[in-house]
C-alpha cells in the first residue's frame, strides 16, 4: 500500500499534510473516492476536488491545498511527467503467474534467464536466449534463435522472428510481430513502377507488359535496442540481407509498419497506424503522428516531427516540421490550404478584373480615332 | 431446414407460390442452384434470374414474379435490411464445441455462464466474470478482472485485457485487441511536439533538445457497452486514469486503433483502419469511412459523417458532412479540387491579362504626352 | 553447403574463377566475411569489396572481378531478379519439425496432405482439406471446411475461417486473418450515409434519424488463387453471398484490409497498409503502394499503378497512373501541388494588377472630361 510519502518520493516531488495516509490508486478529482489521490496538476481541474472524496491530492506548484478540503497535498511543475511516475507506481502490471506454465513448448536449447515468468501455451524455438526477468504472456512464439535481453514484458500472442535480436527492457503489447518476411518481389523484365521511378521517365511508363511476380525470400532479421516498445498488432519485417534495425529508447504505437531493411534511430516515436515503407532511414528523436506514411528508400533526418497522416514523399533535413500529403513545411501546409479556401474569391476578382480591363482597353481602342 | 415460409416470417415480409419450397441457402440470380433461393430484391438482377436455376426468389416489391418461371417469390422494399433478416437465418456461425475444451486453462476464480463454449487453448485470467451463452474460440485470452456480458461472441486469438468491461450480445472478430497500453510518453523537459502545439508558438520550436521518452502506464480500462461489434487485428487501448470508452450499438471495422481515454458514442460506425488519437471524444451515430484519422484531444459532435481517408484535425460540429486532408465539408472539398484543377487556366489568364494592363499602361503614357 | 557453382546454376549465370569455393550465405561486400558471397551487383557497391574480406562475389554483367581481389565471381544483368535465385537458395525457413506437434488439436475428419509439418496448438477444423507438403507454424487456426492447397506456408497465428479456398504454394505471414465477417450494417429507414451518396442528392442528407444498425451477416467465403502472399496482420473479410475473391500470383503486405465482396485480380501487388473497401474490383498486375485507400463498389482497371497513400475514390482506366486525395493522374497531382504553392506570387500579382488598373482607370476617368 502507497501513502502519501511514497508517492511523493517515487514522483521526487515535494508533499504537504498528513504524509502516512494510505492511497490505493489515482482518480480524476470528480470521481476520486477517500482511499484514492485525485489528479488535479492544473488550476482547471480543482472545481473537480469538491465533487470527489479524496482526502489527498496532486496539485499544481503553488496551490492553496488546504482550501479544497484536501488534508494532504503533492506538489508537482511537470504535470505528465509526474504522471509517468506515479502511473508506475500504481500499475499492477499484468499478471503472468512465475515460472513456466506446464503447457509451454519450450526448446530444450534454449536458455530463459532467471526469475522468468513464461505463461500458457507459450512456444520457445531451438537456440533462443531470453535474459533474466523475462515476464512472457500467453500464446507467444518466439522462433529459432532469437536473443532478448534482461527484464522483457512480452504480451499475449506476441510473435519474435527467427534470429531477431533485442535489447533490454523490451516491451510488446498484444500481437505485435517482429521480423515477419519483407515485402519483395520482382519480375523477369522492368516492371511498370520500375518504370515510372526511373527519373528519366518523368513519371511516364511503357509498353504494359503481363508479368507474375518471383519472391526476395528475406535473409537478414531484425535489430531493437535496449528500451523499445512496440504497440499492439504493430508488424516489423526482416531486413533482405542486413537486419532492420530500431534504435534504443524508440517507442511504436499499434498498428504500425515498419518494412524490410528500414533503420530507425534513437527515441522515436511513431504513432499509431504509421508507416514506413522498405529501405528508409529515420534519424534520431523522429516524432511522426497518427497515420503517418513515409516512402521507401528516403532519408528522415533527426528531430523530424511530422503531424497526423502526413505522407513523406522525400528526403526531409533535420529538424523540419511536417504536414500534408505530399509532406512541406506544417506552416507552408497551414497557409497552402487558407490559399486554396480563397480561391473561389480569387476566380472572381479575376473575372471581375478581365471585365474592368476589356472595357477600358475598348475605350482606348474608342478613344483612340479621336487621338 | 428453412422454406420460403420460414424466411418470410424471419423478413416480416408477404410471400406467394408455393411456400412449403425447402430452401438451403441463398444465392446471387444467375448462379442459384434450384434447392436456393435467388437474391434478385431490385429489377436490374432480374436477367439474372433467367441463367440461374432457382425455384424462389426474394423480389422487389411489386414485382411479377410468375414471369420470371418461379414457383415461388418473398417481397421487399428495403433490400438491405432484407439481407440483414435473410443472411442471419442463413448464418451457421463458427463452430465451436459447447462445454469448455479440455485444453482451455481457466483460473478457477472466474465465473464463466451457462451454456458457454469455450475453445482449445483458451486463457482466462482471475476473476473474470462471463454471462451467460458465450461462445469463445480458439486460442482466446481474458486477462485477470474482465466481465463481459451475456451471448458474447469472442472469435479465435481475441485478447481482452485485465479489468476491461463489455456489455451483453459482444462480437470480436479474429486477433482484435482491447486493452492494450495507452501510447503514452514523456520527456523530462518540454518536448518539440509540446511546442509546436503550444498556440502561442504557431508551430514553430524552440532550441532541439536530446532527451529520452519515459512512459506513462495506463491505469485506465476500457469499457464497451451493449450490441458492440470489433473487427479483425483492432487495437483498442485503455485509458490512462479513467476507461477509454465505445458507446452502446457501436460497430468497428478491421485494423481500428483506438487510442487511450477516447470516448466513443452510441450507434457509431467506424471502418477499416481507421484510427483515433488520445483523449478525443465523438458522439452518437458518427460515421468514419476507411482510413479516416481523428486527431488527438477534439470533439466529433454527434451525426458527423467523414468520407474515406478524411483526417479531422479540429473540432467538428455535429451533423456536419466531411471530407479532405484537413477535414473540410465534403462540399467544399469537392468545390477545392475543381479549383486546383483550373489553376493552370487561371495562371494562363492572369498572365495574359497582366500583358493587356502592361500595353494598356504603356499606350496610357504614351498618349499622356499627348493629353 | 552452397559453391560458387551451385549458386550460379541456381541463378541462371555465367560464373568465373575458383567455381568450388565454398559459400555459407551471402552479405553485403563491406561486412562480408570470407565463407560469405558479396553482393556487388552495382558498380556502387564495388568499394565495399575492399573493406570486406569476401573471395567471391555477384557482380554486375562486365566487372573486371580479378581487380577487386576476388577467386571467383558471377555475373548477372538483373541485379533484383537475381537476388531473387539467391536469397532463395539460401533462406533456411522457419523450423517446423516434421510431423504433427502432439499438442495440436485435429478433426479426425480433416484430411492433411503428406509430409506436413504442424506446429504446437495449431488448431484444425471439421472436415479442413490441406494439401501435400503444408508446413503450418505454433497457434494456426483453420475452421470448418477450409480447403488449402499444397506447398501452404502458414506462419504463426494465422485464422483462416470456415469454408475459405486456397491455392497451392500459398504463404500467410504471422497473425494474418483470411475470412473474417465483411463490416455490412443496415439502419430500419434510410441511413445519412445512404443518402449523400445517392447521386441527386449532391452530398445534403436530410433530417436526420436517431437508428440503430442491424448487422448483415457474411454467408459467402474467401476464394484465393495459386501462388498468393499474405502479410501479417493482415484481414480478408468474407463476401455477403459470393466469395471475396483474389486473384492468382497476387500478394499482399502487412496489415493490408480487404472488405468483403472484393475482387482482386492476377499478380497484383498490395503494399503495406493498404485499404480496399467493400464490392470493389481491382484489375490484373495493379500496384497499389503503402496506404493507398480504394472507395466501395467501384472499378480499378488492369495495369493500374498507384503511388503511396493515393486515396482512389471512383474508377480508374486501365494503365493509369495515380497519385494524391482524391486519386488524379500522377503528374496532375505533381503539377497541381506545384500551382498551389505558386499561389501566393499569384495573389500578389492580382493585387498588384488589380492596383494598377484601378489607376488605368481612375486616369481614363480622369482624361475623359478632357476627351
Amino acid at each position: 500500500m502507497q501513502t502519501v510519502e511514497t508517492i511523493a518520493k517515487a514522483l521526487n516531488a515535494r508533499a504537504e499534510g498528513k504524509l502516512d495516509l494510505p492511497i490505493s490508486s489515482a482518480a480524476e478529482p470528480a470521481s476520486a473516492r477517500a482511499d484514492q489521490i485525485a489528479l488535479a496538476m492544473d488550476p482547471k481541474y480543482a472545481p473537480g476536488l469538491a465533487q470527489g472524496a479524496a482526502r489527498a491530492a496532486i496539485l499544481w506548484e503553488g496551490a492553496e491545498w488546504q482550501g479544497y478540503g484536501l488534508e494532504a497535498a503533492i506538489f508537482v511543475s511537470r504535470p505528465r511527467l509526474a504522471m509517468a511516475g506515479l502511473s508506475r507506481a500504481f500499475d499492477p502490471g499484468p499478471e503472468i503467474a512465475p515460472g513456466v506454465h506446464p503447457s509451454a513448448v519450450i526448446d530444450p536449447t534454449a536458455e530463459i534467464g532467471a526469475g522468468a515468468a513464461i505463461g500458457p501455451f507459450v512456444v520457445i524455438g531451438r537456440g533462443v536466449k531470453i535474459g533474466p526477468g523475462a515476464r512472457i504472456a500467453a500464446q507467444v512464439t518466439i522462433a529459432e534463435g532469437a536473443r532478448i535481453g534482461a527484464e522483457a514484458l512480452i504480451l499475449q500472442s506476441v510473435h519474435i522472428g527467427a534470429r531477431v535480436v533485442i535489447g533490454d527492457r523490451f516491451i510488446a503489447q498484444p500481437g505485435a510481430r517482429i521480423g515477419s518476411d519483407g515485402f519483395s518481389f520482382v519480375t523477369p523484365e522492368k516492371s511498370g513502377i520500375e518504370e515510372i521511378r526511373d527519373p528519366h521517365a518523368l513519371g511516364q511508363r511503357g509498353a504494359i507488359r503481363e508479368q507474375a511476380w518471383t519472391r526476395i525470400h528475406s535473409l537478414g532479421t531484425v535489430e531493437i535496442g535496449d528500451d523499445v516498445e512496440i504497440g499492439a498488432n504493430s508488424c516489423i519485417d526482416r531486413g533482405t540481407v542486413r537486419a532492420t534495425a530500431i534504435g534504443r529508447g524508440t517507442k511504436l504505437d499499434n498498428l504500425v509498419h515498419v518494412g524490410h531493411n528500414v533503420q530507425i534511430g534513437e527515441d522515436c516515436l511513431l504513432c499509431g497506424q504509421v508507416g514506413v515503407a522498405g529501405s528508409t532511414k529515420i534519424g534520431n528523436r523522429v516524432v511522426l503522428a497518427g497515420q503517418v506514411g513515409v516512402s521507401d528508400n528516403i532519408f528522415v533526418g533527426d528531430d523530424v516531427i511530422a503531424g497526423g497522416a502526413t505522407k513523406i514523399m522525400s528526403n526531409a533535413p533535420a529538424g523540419r516540421v511536417l504536414l500534408g500529403y505530399p509532406a512541406i513545411k506544417m506552416e507552408t501546409h497551414v497557409e497552402a490550404w487558407k490559399n486554396i479556401r480563397r480561391l473561389p474569391r480569387l476566380f472572381a476578382q479575376l473575372a471581375e478584373l478581365r471585365e474592368t480591363v476589356s472595357k477600358l482597353a475598348q475605350k482606348g481602342s474608342t478613344e483612340q480615332p479621336k487621338g
